[in-house]
């Protein structure tokens, strides 16, 4: 409720177009729906952009099931993320209509309809074949919620020429998620050879001193190239989100 | 230089427009300046929309004078970070018509002309008072590079009627920055208010377990705000820079 | 024993009232129960208000269910936590009595007649739904010793409209124990709008710079809401705990 | 403006007694004064319970005095924390009437008339002689805010009998406030020995191994003694606020 | 081989009592048994007191098993650590005279006879019942060295006065092997109250905040009472080693 | 794509020799096959000395004997670390030519011929026992890779005469591979006692304050001794490489 | 007061002896000097066997001058340790009497007569000289405390011949402090070869992933020489307090 | 002593060439000179190809002057590192003919006649400007210890085609050392370009989430190409150190 509602709705109460009680009720309605175990926030997708996402771990099949279906009760994407296979499968089981990639541990129920956006897509590039699962949950999420995607796979830096050789399509991309273990090196690489935003996505691939994604964390972090932003480790879904702002802050 | 390039260079050898050595010469050519101590990277603005700008910690007021002198004499914004009061005497006493801004830390020297850009401005949040060499780092390396900025200070979670006072001016910007030290809770609430890209900048304000920034930077990471991109502890200029990446996207 | 009853005790050897072999027994007698494998501190209700409670981890059914008798036999709340489903199976076996609480992983022996505390309840307040198995921790160990609990579920500060409208139930509470994983911030948030004590529990729930709970708690003791103090992650049963001896200082 | 405050406002607008305009300001109107570099959250105190209290790092002797001076005059306790001497020295000869306490290093105005609470003593313990400016500070300031204090001094567990000798005083307070650096493991014993609230204060004194107070911090956080809650290294402001808060729960 | 047995060789070698060959030999041979994928050190127990031990992670038991009976045919004692119960069960099967202690996870050959020292006891304190299998891997160790040992079991500071009615115990012994989890404070009230050597070993008992035993490790590191030692997490061998060279120091 | 050979090209193109689009082919095809899943490196030989080596973790059984006959079928070593046990079972029922070592986790074809060098072997030394496989990495890798190899095992520094009989070996390698876990003190003292280059594994093996690895490999970051190069934790598989680049180094 | 004395006190009250009020005031008196800022634990040597020291750092001159005097006056060694050139220069110009040793930074006051133990010394071995202080805070408070002290100088592992050559003197030793940074391999190659109790001391010498004497203290944490203890980073006090202690368990 | 030295002694012992006190002195003899504060180890060019160098912290001046005189005097390099500019002016005072470099921090006396070594240079190549103290103390020891040097400067992953330009120079290398801060990107990238050794070193430079070189040496330690080492933070010598020991390994 932004100045202008507040200001109508006073003046409503002024008029006795609507009584105080009715007024009451509306200043005091916060749009959310309690199912019990959760307080669902359906208005998020008109604040923020991005709808209410299911986060899978640590909730059981029939709360899944559950909460996509009141979701896309309302008509927006019912996303679910981190769900693994033996979970998916039951919430496939209830919800036949849902769609599970095993690769980025996604479910969600399609939209009826939808027009595809028709500006440049989102690229999501990775380091190497060890990280497809968190390159896959931020393709898929970006899919889901109605972006175009191209995937650019295996270019990390040790044989940098594998990068040069798709140099155009990032260039063409409106924003790059740059997905990699290890070192954590191809963000920086990339952010000095494109003009857009670059999302530098550490994922948890390697052993030893990579410490479970910290390395590529902390690299990301102290890139040399200005401008890169960074998410947590193999946070697929959140570098998705980000970049969906940011190229939704184009049509404003 | 991008394939249409290539083929037309190609192209120009085999009708003979251009010599093999010249030919040679151009795809050799890197596009740096090489001044003894540094290799100054002037096409860095072409290929990445950021130009080239000195890092003051560890270098001399000379060199900076140097290197602020070799990219102005380019017509790119000539601008330097991180220089402590007593350098920064050093050099506006080098080069008079630099402008030193004592709590961003930073120096620069300002173009001729230039038509201030008229899109949305950039909002800078500060979560208290004691972030505003961070926060104002972010703002003056937007204002060097041609983005109007708004501020926004002291809006703390722990007095977050504060915060709503001020959404409508956040609502209104094209991307928030949103710098914060102690908890680095800020970002998150911001993000889960506003419809625009949101980059989280944690501050090495507090003590004892702050450890430096880490925790608002660990905080910042791990969100519940789905959308929130991080940059290193205490760097607005890196912030900054992303924000103006995402703002130039718009204007493609 | 305490200056009085030593006192008393002293004047009863002098008076010849007792032995001085009785006043050396009573002097040395220790007040707890060796029962082979652990020593009983029986007189912990009376020494710290909080009677001694088995931690399941590391412990044979056999050995709880043995531990939760002896404590059974005083008169004290006799209660178990971190029980695992199969091990609390075994224990509800040899101890039919018993009350299991899958969610919160406890087991107890309900008192023969307890009646409840007519004060202002303890609220325990919740970020995520992943967090519900700490904070029903911490519910179930308020009610088992002897104090009314109100939950208050899935308020996260992405959504902080959900927050303000439960507000007056936090208000109302003699004490608010805030759980939250990922960044922490909820404890921030409540503190800054509530004058109750505020006890936060960090929570393990997030993943990657989550570091197992460490970004919560890192920022939760940074809070720039004076007066948190915060107990280790995951810990609901401390927090329970702090909260009762808060509640019945009141009392006394 | 809580929901009682807010039908009352309604139902003026619906009678007229006072125009939309107004009801707009008063809803709009946040209780907070912008006084150029700082946003003073005057209503805190009847909020938090805890007035708005100036941390003085990184502020200007300038800034503090009128910080101290604007809280002043609403009446309410002006306090400033980690203030250093030089900086102390500077408000002083701005703001005559302050008081300096050097081991705390703060900085009050004290109020005209106050009659101090009569109820039960916080207690401040404190392990060695080296946490004195941790303790003080939690000691000063629950002094400025008007309760009564008692102060232990150098009980550490290495010599236990030491602490024996005071048990009564810490026994008779409202709550204790346990301030100890190297392992911190005095607040695990005082909260065996005690039934009062427990707040543990970790300090960065020590070296090597205590890596800046986290070896008391984590042994603190991971006390066997339950009911220990823990505040952040060197944090005593913290922990007397949250001593305050539960002192003021047994009034209302 | 010492200065004086180098004298006593090279002047056989002189008077031809021995040949240069032989010399040749006896210089080179070095005291150790290569039995293919390990080199035995037989002679460890001569150079150090301390025989060579096998630390059974991450060896078969086939391998186990062979590396006892070569170590008993030396007859000295043979000792296999951390072997868990499965490989002890086979271990067993192929040394029928092998003793196990499924606490400990210890295995080893009694030797044929042994006359018990008559000094004083080495004393195992542990702090809570969940210490156990650490404790008596000390223990265990102990007696096969030929050690008498005591053990105190949950003697925890958070109710020290079951500390105090064994202090008689701890003060007769020759050494006190202290073990403790969580906040690992035991030992520092310990140090405080007896006047033999402690040796503190933290163990991994505890969550959150105690990351593995580092909170226990690093508080021991950093008591406040002089002359504790410390050994490594978990570390109830090397404990029991460093307590067998200081009780045999006394009989040299 | 050389210098000579970009010069080359150009000319060709000048002469007509070769289309421009022939040329643009040229200049854009970059050396990697793409497998669908994998860019395959194909010219890393040529360009780093070492082929492309398939990292096992992460990947089917199909995806690395897809690999590994790719890889193959270019006469390049075809080489896969990393590969557990089941997985390698079901690698070699797909290529039964496939060797498998299950120490080291490796898996390859074996070249049809291949001269091993006459050169000084690699030397690849072990602490302790439990560093075999880490150990058999390294070995087995430059077996592969065409290099001779002396095993060199259990001579860690609790018994350092061990080390010394076995001096002469080290000193006539042409590298030493040292890899050690727990204290990680091995490779200081051999390269205290040698001038061949030193590189140093440590191992993950250990417990408690080894922090898996963390303690070794710090240790031999920090060595004494000048000169030791340090590889990530439990990498014998770079060590390897690391090595052979410096064997073939003497050649060129 | 132990049992004996208790028993005996007790038989007083009752013959009539002593007064109750007597017998009172002996089981409350407890043995500490309160001097203001501290408690002065006068009968620690007799219940610990070390007496009081007083720790230089966050003293005043006058603090450090007046407990020194205060110990000294009960006729047992007064001594402060980790005091710095200028406030050791201002102590003594309080106290003339005392001795100031700049490389351990300690100050003492000697007492009138002691007998110099004649039992074998303790030796203090250091690996390089810049691990000079630690290891003479160790020597000084050995020989402050009245034990005899043999210094070994720069026998670091990587020459590691130098040990070697002073191995006698090592074995003829009670207790070996090893005093080392760096890598810290020198406690474990010394265990290695003696059998006299090893107690290890890391030093914060070193640079990058030392880490503040980290990696030493991990090192020696992890030895592969069963035995070593370990105290915390550059605590060369505490080391001699334990080789103390081991020493006189010689002579009960 | 070899063991051929050994066979020769005892044989000359037998024949009466020698007496057995010479040949005790011959074997116990061991080549370090004591100079008091220090034990040094002349024959560890011998050993290990490396002299003995002076680390410069923590020494005095005079103890370095008098160091690199007694190593000098034996017609070896004689070269200290970490020397501070007052201790190095004082050093100079004292040994007017030693070379100072002010930006590597180093010392050295110049030796009186050199033969360069004519083979292949070691490049030392570093990512940024700010790398110019650690890769000029690793460019000055290869000069120092006989090594022809080419330094390549400021060809960071931000702007990659500065590292292609110059290729040809790290291709041409005997072995690379590759200095970087921050995110420590260079070594990947280099090492899968050229055939060489790569020796990484990370440096310190940086803020925040760098650590003091943290965030580089993880990188580093984590490379994706295959064949990278790493020694220690800012540790320019050492890189050195195991390059020469690599070039000499080329010439045995």
């Amino acid at each position: 409720m932004d100045e202008a509602a507040l200001r109508a709705l006073l003046e409503s109460v002024r008029t006795g177009a609507i009584s105080t009680q009715q007024a009451f009720e509306r200043v005091r309605a916060l749009p959310f729906e309690d199912v019990g175990f959760a307080r669902l926030d359906h208005h998020r997708t008109l604040r923020t952009g991005i709808p209410e996402v299911v986060y899978g771990e640590g909730k059981s099949a029939d709360q899944i099931a559950s909460l996509l279906q009141s979701i896309h009760a309302r008509d927006v994407p019912a996303f679910a993320t981190r769900v693994d296979p033996e979970k998916a499968a039951r919430v496939l089981s209830l919800l036949p209509a849902a769609v599970h990639n095993p690769v980025a541990r996604t479910l969600h129920l399609p939209l009826a309809a939808r027009s595809d956006l028709q500006r440049a897509p989102i690229c999501v590039v990775s380091a190497g074949t060890s990280d497809a699962a968190v390159a896959e949950e931020a393709a898929v999420t970006l899919e889901v919620m109605g972006s175009a995607v191209v995937r650019v796979t295996d270019v990390g830096v040790a044989g940098i020429h594998r990068l040069f050789d798709v140099l155009h399509v990032l260039r063409g991309a409106h924003v790059n998620i740059v997905v990699a273990g290890m070192e954590g090196a191809l963000p920086s690489v990339v952010a000095g050879l494109v003009s857009t935003p670059v999302i530098a996505v550490p994922t948890s691939i390697g052993y030893g001193a990579n410490f479970g994604g910290l390395a590529a964390l902390l690299g990301m972090l102290c890139s040399c190239a200005p401008g890169v932003t960074v998410v947590n480790i193999d946070n697929g879904f959140g570098a998705a989100c980000a970049a969906l702002l940011i190229a939704r802050s184009r049509e404003r």
